[in-house]
């Protein structure tokens, strides 16, 4: 049985480097600016690489500065370790629990069993995965998608911070001594293959928390593809020119954005707005020339987001020609990430691990919204994801908040799915 | 009768200060960027004090700049003067008419006038007002609006360059010697009264080319507020928060433009959305925490101004608690512009002068659908405007344009308008 007070405090002590953003008045109550491969980041890595050893374990670090932790099973096996991964990175205006749980789970347990003498019969670890968030090198999951051979290294590499051009991922990992020595690949040769990973995760969304359910066990991640929708018209002033005489892509816009939420919901899909731009000379008095605006296409099955884009796509057509002389627009997919589901054993290890401690009535069967790591890795080794609740589902915002019960809880589940698996 | 070559000529010549953006091939297929009081603004001023004084004109510069050019009339009375006046000053991206269409008129019509021996019974003379753009200190119809008592003269002078905060109003003004010496108002005591306001100015808009129309007689202009709504909602992940668990501010602020639209078309009205704006660290998979956009609402007649006004914020009540969780809102009035009836016996003078010139087939009377300095003239004299067609409706854009044979007639209009209010 894991140390709860244990798993707690290193995880917030650990979050000295990188606190930012203070809500309140307990030591704890700020949110994390742990940006990936900063000082900070450097500094827990180093942290995590010392207590690993401590432990006896084996650290490797491949060429994305992806951090391997192995302890030994009994067996002696050369098979690939059962690994528990997450990522010690968080957004700008994060908070303490979006990967950091994860990581700070599978370390206690490590503890765990070497406190309590146990072994496994398989190697088992703990992966550290670089730059999760994609917030200081834009591009999200972006070392599980190297490993995984989605992400050419070199395109991974070549991220340059977003308020730094001059500084690249790469640069990073060099400045700080976390360009490792293996592939960063699931080769058996050069890389790091991995015999399964299990991933212990905050839910960043209401679903649990408003079913009242501590465990959710992760089947899956629905699909998604982003779109950026371009909406041409025409400057014109709106003190002169009628509606009929107008191209307006700004009215068109909201048409559209407001159609895309209608037809998602038909589909019981999610088709979400987050960004909408115009040119930076817009005013009060003037039709905008154009308009750029995001969309985000999600459901549980691909053929669903693909129907949803199509019957936007369909929609915005018609509304381009409704108001005055009409736009024209341009769209572009600038991501396109199908569903996954995950291993069938992976899952029935979680549920197994939950029946036992939670049972039935405080877990539920679920689909990650979001994509993780372990979407990546589902392509390479068995995988699946083990949800705790966060308070209202608000994640990637300073308060976010998962209670010592609930990562306890969860902890727990993810101890005791591997101990299943490696059995099984 | 005016020298329709001597007028294109002119104008042509001068737009060498401040000529920008060339769009073809002619060499006056160039835009403007004659920004107020800029090195090519205090040209183009030199320039036409030295032309009125060669007219014989006396000169008078008042503290905000505004320039009146004055020719005595046979009957030597103190009555103050009949003006035509405009503007020189253009948008970044401006035409080569807007404004400098009026004053160039005017300036022919006195040459005309001198050329033919004709005298007027009563003084008329040209006014070149200040900063009626408001493109770089940025208040439209600035010094029409001090001198009408409408603005405080010392928030005009405090005016900063938008581009440029160390700039004011009032250092450009001292800069080139313009801060004249008489009172920037309409007292005849200490400032500069007129006994009426002509203006000839492009229409901006496509109402005299879609009607096949050569002159606008100019009865008023509409009504016309600004509010800055501001929409506040709670970022989420869109890839892990239902549609139910949302306050999403765009999709509201989307329900809301299309709303106003649609009410104002049924009023008749105008309204227009040219801003919208999330926060800069908004993102394709996160709702946007707060919305702001812009709404500009316009009618002839101001008690439909705000009956738009009230039913798109009824509306917007609705809308705002239609999606997931609701969203909340707040908005400012930022500018409060009634509507305006200019003086019946000048627009008689102007209908007289279209009569002969192009009968009832080719003029109409019409409404400003925007501000021009004469709107805050006809406060403290009679007043009213002669409107050209500008090709396409199109203005504030360098390929703004207009014929040399409607800018002809339209300085005819004006010259045969004042004669007409001068004989009355
Ligand atoms: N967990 C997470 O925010 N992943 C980024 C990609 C996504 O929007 O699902
Ligand atoms: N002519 C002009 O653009 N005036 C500015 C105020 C308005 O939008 O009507």
């Amino acid at each position: 049985k894991i140390n709860s007070e244990r798993l707690w405090n290193t995880l917030h002590e650990t979050c000295e480097w990188g606190a930012e953003h203070r809500y309140g008045e307990n030591p704890t109550d700020t949110g994390m600016a742990r940006l990936t491969l900063n000082d900070d980041d450097a500094r827990v890595r180093r942290w995590f690489a010392a207590e690993v050893q401590k432990l006896g374990c084996s650290l490797s670090v491949d060429k994305m500065g992806n951090m391997f932790a192995r302890k030994s099973g009994r067996l002696n096996s050369a098979a690939p370790m059962i690994a528990m991964g997450s990522h010690l990175d968080t957004q700008p205006r994060g908070g303490r629990y979006d990967g950091i749980v994860g990581v700070m789970a599978a370390l206690e347990i490590l503890r765990t069993m070497k406190e309590s003498g146990f072994q496994t019969n398989y190697d088992v670890g703990v992966v550290n995965w670089t730059n999760e968030e994609g917030a200081r090198f834009p591009k999200s999951m972006c070392s599980s998608g190297v490993w995984a051979g989605a992400i050419p290294i070199q395109e991974a590499w070549g991220l340059r911070d977003i308020h730094d051009p001059s500084v690249t991922l790469r640069s990073e990992l060099e400045r700080h001594g976390y360009l490792g020595d293996i592939a960063c690949s699931s080769d058996p040769a050069t890389g790091y293959p991995l015999g399964a990973h299990f991933e212990l995760h905050i839910e960043q969304g209401p679903i649990l928390p408003e079913n009242n359910r501590s465990i959710g066990i992760v089947r899956g991640a629905q699909g998604y593809r982003w779109l950026t929708m371009i909406v041409h018209g025409k400057d014109a002033h709106t003190g002169t020119t009628p509606f009929s005489a107008r191209q307006d892509p700004l009215l068109a816009s909201s048409r559209m954005i407001a159609a895309s939420h209608d037809i998602a919901k038909r589909h019981d899909a999610l088709a979400s707005t987050g960004i909408i731009r115009v040119p930076s000379n817009a005013s009060t008095n003037t039709v905008s020339s154009q308009v750029t605006f995001t969309l985000d296409i999600r459901h549980p099955r691909d053929s669903v987001v693909h129907a949803v884009q199509d019957e936007c796509l369909k929609a915005f057509e018609a509304i381009a020609s409704q108001d005055g002389k009409g736009v024209s627009f341009d769209w572009t997919l600038d991501t396109d990430s199908p569903a996954v589901k995950f291993d069938d054993n992976c899952v029935a290890s979680i549920q197994a691990a939950a029946d036992q401690l939670v049972g039935r009535e405080k877990s539920m069967l679920m689909t990650s919204g979001a994509g993780h790591d372990t979407v990546y890795t589902s392509k390479h080794c068995p995988s699946a994801m083990i949800f705790v609740p966060c308070r209202d589902g608000v994640s990637h915002h300073p308060t976010e908040y998962c209670s010592p019960q609930d990562c306890a809880l969860g902890t727990q589940t993810l101890l005791e799915a591997v101990v299943h698996y490696d059995q099984f």
